[in-house]
């Protein structure tokens, strides 16, 4: 049973996870967590050619030769802000002496966990609720994850993904961007990664993309965020890897508590999604051919029957 | 900690369900479990005048005097078709014995868990799987949560639902919505309940309920079936009850994995959900108030910050 | 993940079990079970030529001709003389009603949970802790644990044991108890189970066991109870089954929590146990020979490093 | 629920702890974890007058102005030797690069994880199981559950301890041990760490002390090692904490587990342990006495019934 747990605050000293259950001679490098840390940080308005310091977690345990051991593994990622003293972190959130003369906050932010943090804890500053709850902690949990990636990828399972709305700038429907991701799909999922990687707004139809980036202009301008919504492909997974028996082992349940406990996630679908609650069952379905192997062409059901 | 485990299949002799971490105290009795259970067996199309056996789940542990005792609580289901010798399960699916004469089922559905069943387990016969997988195993899930159900309730925790589409029967958006549920909702989630059970398509909309009906009259003249969209509502819960430390404590990820790991379930969104991922920021967060206490204006965020 | 629960009270109308994540198609039968929980019954002054009723757990989910389908196996077994209307159960621990004219228990026995949880649940009758904290429970943990047993088997593990001591009656030292368990271990560990069952007091060892019966006749006149000692053997199983790399995958600590959660166990010991705290190194490990394959002549770590 | 992942190798640059699911506003700095770090150090032939570095946890993450804040606590404690180049580490365990020229260790230990693991993992050098499996790991161990006894303190729990056996010098039998400790647990069970940690066998016996040290001495001459057998005092304890109504409940498997997991342990004991196997009903009770509160004269069944 694969485990991780992550630790540390948004601007303290470091991030921390402890990822457990990895068999030994599973390739682990530290440019492998990289290469997806720097994805996570990239994204049309925040790097561009603004330059920006690279995440990178540093192993500490569990990895020798560039191999997995079967050893827990421990990450660290060092704040770089923290490091070069300009933070003041030391001061307001220091972890011994006592609070003399800080600034406190405490007016909650909507769309945060600000308010629920105060009412919980009763703290009179909402800090360690805003340091703990910020969205950096997904940095660590892009390192922890990127083992999982690995371990899937040696079983030939790759996972890719895209952004297909950003405001009111999306797709017309799943027709459209069954078009567009098909011929990648059939190369391996990561294929819809490396192609998206391409776009700033990790967007594959050109177009779209430019639609993308001109609404995220406007809504700078008037000092607001934009929401967005993405899909997750995964190719080479072997029938029966979920169970039906019981509820708390099924797949699509597990898969939707990793989406929505990331931050800012507010919604999860699996194939049609909500469109099925809109159709009828012939609509909803995907058939099933034989014609030696078990075949089907839709996938309707997002591929979790 | 709650837990609990379900067993038993569709048409077997009953269903079993152990309910275990429940405080000692707490009110529950059968009928409790029933209404519930009764609610579950109705629906337009379904029921109607037309005469059906209640479900009734049969407590064999775990409750003295209408009140638990801290033991794990043991429910049963019987299964009245079985038990009427109607069933040619006691035949099909006997525990013992050799199959001899087995007319073996073999054509897995699409929708269903029969193709990956078949391939997980390398059965011969698909119907281990059907038995399993059936959406009948909902009527223990139903039965064991009516035990959190009433835990909650007596903290003042209530949990009211209604359906919001079906077909292409749906409110036009999320104000109608709330418009229709906000009276109700101040009295408590359960009035909901109590408000939409009496549409037989749980529609707290007159004129909508009777689109409803309408389509899906129309869809089973052609022999088809008809997704639907529910909310979900729950009031009284106090802040801070979930977590923001730990991926796997968040409840928004808990709350999800329960909803999806339901059959046929294909989307669970959160306040706003998808809509959050189409619009901008100041459209999606609910303003802070505070006047003595903390109070909020909107629930986009489906109250869970 | 093998996951499993007991539910039901000593004198209720059943005990109930799930056992969880079990593979398809292994053999399992109700006279698989039966034959461990006649064991459990059994012993010297209690059953002998007394007749008794035996337990039967009956499968209701989860096997099909005489194999399990990899979904939940619900077992239960029938009190019988609750069936029989021997039991004054239905009116002092009625799963409804109200408590009327029913003599309440309020004396705690020491050596039971009666004290402890009488303070926990604030009960004013101490019959529901009396009815969940009996050994009787641990007839369902039998049938339970006998899935997990076919499991084991079917790989090749064996598990086996024997009593060692019961008052002021046993072997001299561990040399002892070698010389005459390991003709059998070589067999399989159920060989030990086998030879041992035919001895009412499970003894191996002839005169031993002669010894045992006389100090248990002794006790029983005094109207007191005997304490024991017994040795568990387990055969087949390949290295390297449990983890050195997180203390709550260590499987000499999931063992101890196994036994140690058993009803009137007041100590664990693995290999020489607390011997190996009276003595020095060079007689606590077991020398590793290599002759083609590793092999150790000693077997005083337990077998569990 | 509190969790904890350990990681890190015995001789790598760090160790690193993740202590989740503490609750904000508990005391916690790196002195009160200090304090255990040394007491584990320390200890007859091992630190005496002879200087030693200590370990120090450093927190990074969850603390803040000397008080957990509910978020996790990360831990690390860097390996010295590590960090003064004085070690071969970043040679032979390099978590990069290609082993070149890296003499193997092959020749698996006695009474260790190392064989177990080589044939586990399929390694053709031990090193990773012995930088894993080594009894350093206890190191963070202890760092992590002095949080746990942090927040036992708060409540009025204490943990005490103190070594009753070293290889052939050991106490007579239980009335003794009870004599030496029953006054100091009277005040709280840190007292019985108190005294005993003035010893360096950690005997709160003097003469006795002087015993064990007398065999450490002869044993070491002969280039052995020892055995012990320590005995662990906790007080404060509420009634009904663990529960007897599930088997994974029950707080004497759970301690049974926590220690057995720990490095080079063979056996547990409860109360009068394998001694209560040895003797009759009237000698392994503890006599239940009324006198306005429930009280009991002895404490056989080690206070766990």
């Amino acid at each position: 049973m694969f485990r991780y747990f992550t630790a540390g605050e948004s601007h303290g000293p470091e991030l921390t996870g402890i990822v457990e259950g990895v068999p030994a001679g599973l390739q682990l490098t530290e440019d492998d967590m990289e290469r997806h840390l720097v994805r996570r940080q990239q994204g049309y308005g925040r790097g561009g050619r603004m330059a920006f310091e690279k995440d990178r977690a540093i192993i500490k345990s569990g990895v020798r030769f560039s191999k997995t051991t079967g050893a827990p593994i421990a990450l660290t990622m060092i704040n770089l802000a923290y490091e070069k003293d300009k933070s003041n972190w030391p001061v307001v959130m220091a972890k011994e002496g006592t609070p003399e003369n800080i600034e406190r906050i405490t007016l909650p932010r909507p769309g945060h966990a600000d308010l629920t943090g105060l009412q919980k804890y009763r703290f009179d500053d909402i800090r360690p609720v805003i340091e703990r709850s910020s969205a950096r902690e997904t940095a660590m949990r892009v390192a922890c994850c990127t083992v999982a990636r690995q371990f899937l990828k040696s079983l030939g399972i790759e996972i890719g993904g895209h952004v297909i709305q950003i405001g009111s700038a999306g797709y017309e429907g799943w027709e459209e961007i069954r078009d567009i991701t098909s011929a990648l799909i059939g190369k391996g999922a990561e294929q819809v990664f490396k192609k998206s990687d391409k776009s700033d707004v990790r967007c594959l139809h050109k177009d779209l993309g430019k639609k993308m980036r001109e609404e995220i202009l406007v809504r700078r301008k008037e000092g607001s965020s934009l929401g967005g919504i993405y899909e997750i492909i995964v190719t080479g997974l072997p029938a029966g890897l979920g169970s039906y028996v019981q509820w708390d082992r099924k797949l699509d349940g597990l898969l939707a508590q990793a989406i929505m406990s990331t931050q800012a996630m507010k919604g999860v679908e699996i194939g049609l999604g909500f469109d099925s609650g809109k159709t009828h069952g012939h609509n909803v379905h995907d058939e099933i051919m034989y014609d030696g192997s078990f075949k089907r062409r839709t996938n309707r059901a997002g591929g979790l029957e």
